[in-house]
């Protein structure tokens, strides 16, 4: 069977990386430091800046990822679809690391691929992928669990991120998740094109 | 004509106030100060912590608004809704203030209500209100034009937040917006509730 050409990360323009994460998905932060690695889930991130494009996301003290983003510097956001929902679900709900379940990867199977940045794992399936080099902020990471990265490398499954958009149309698998709560997440189907007034009779 | 015990902001818990904007909605945030007072939309916005609950959000030192949430150390932040898209697509793309159009609320036309922070307008008509005391932050406001703030207050549309949780169904006008690019706003529509893997056979 022949894949087709749209299937799997394609590169996306650095320029319209922010437009991944423009409409609040969930995501997958990935990382990797000292022969371990793992995967968390955070509703809790957003674009920062255009260009060079930034993004925001809340580490928590408790996770073991924390440790490898500050670690190695960089991290993945990786943005999970409809179709890996119980993925998602199972490794915001599984503490990683050696006093967790090990390898989160190993653990649950979790196929990876490496982008850009030399062993950031990158989580397959997915739809859109986020390449960052930690932007260190000492201050905020301690006071509020806050962590700052600049995107170096974007990339997006070209069957439903093309030209800078996300268009989700006969992809119901692939749409992004937006968790609500306890593994409960908003799948995004309809969209409205906004108006502005008519300008021409103010 | 008799309103329904449900319809308007109804209060929500602080606990559950991040459950607003746990699933990436587009936000506008307004402000007053000084006999000012402003409104912008801002897609780049999440929770920040549980309790007692924060936030981030995105605000451009070109804006109007980023002065009156300086002067006044308080900022809401409006979750408009599907009926409300021209509305929130508007007030992203005018200049409020004396070198803009002025007074959008004025302008626009935009009903608004006072909440628990004198002063403060809240949205009419959106679907859910967070009232936020800036937590300054001087370094990452001018390097990222990132503004934290608390959450003080918190209020929702009860006819889709309730128990602390969104439930558009059978209410498709008072759904959040997801904003692309343009205008373009996703929809949340379908869900989907994830599964853990099955911990009696690991």
């Amino acid at each position: 069977m022949q894949a087709t050409a749209h299937e799997g990360p394609t590169p996306v323009e650095l320029k319209h990386a922010y437009r991944l994460m423009n409409h609040g998905p969930t995501v997958l932060v990935s990382a990797a430091h000292g022969g371990h690695r793992n995967l968390m889930a955070a509703a809790w991130a957003m674009p920062l800046d255009f260009t060079p494009p930034k993004v925001a996301v809340v580490i928590d003290k408790s996770t073991f990822t924390r440790g490898l983003v500050e670690g190695s510097g960089v991290f993945a956001l990786n943005l999970p679809c409809a179709a890996q929902a119980d993925l998602a679900f199972t490794v915001g709900n599984t503490h990683g690391g050696p006093e967790g379940v090990g390898d989160k990867f190993r653990r649950h199977g979790i196929a990876h691929f490496e982008g850009q940045t030399p062993g950031l794992p990158l989580v397959a399936g997915c739809v859109g992928w986020l390449e960052c080099r930690l932007l260190p902020e000492p201050h905020i990471q301690q006071a509020y669990d806050l962590f700052l990265g600049e995107v170096v490398a974007a990339w997006a499954d070209a069957r439903v991120f093309d030209g800078g958009r996300w268009h989700f149309e006969g992809h119901p698998g692939l749409r992004t998740l937006h968790h609500v709560a306890g593994g409960h997440f908003l799948l995004p189907s309809d969209s409205v094109q906004a108006q502005l007034p008519d300008r021409a009779h103010p």
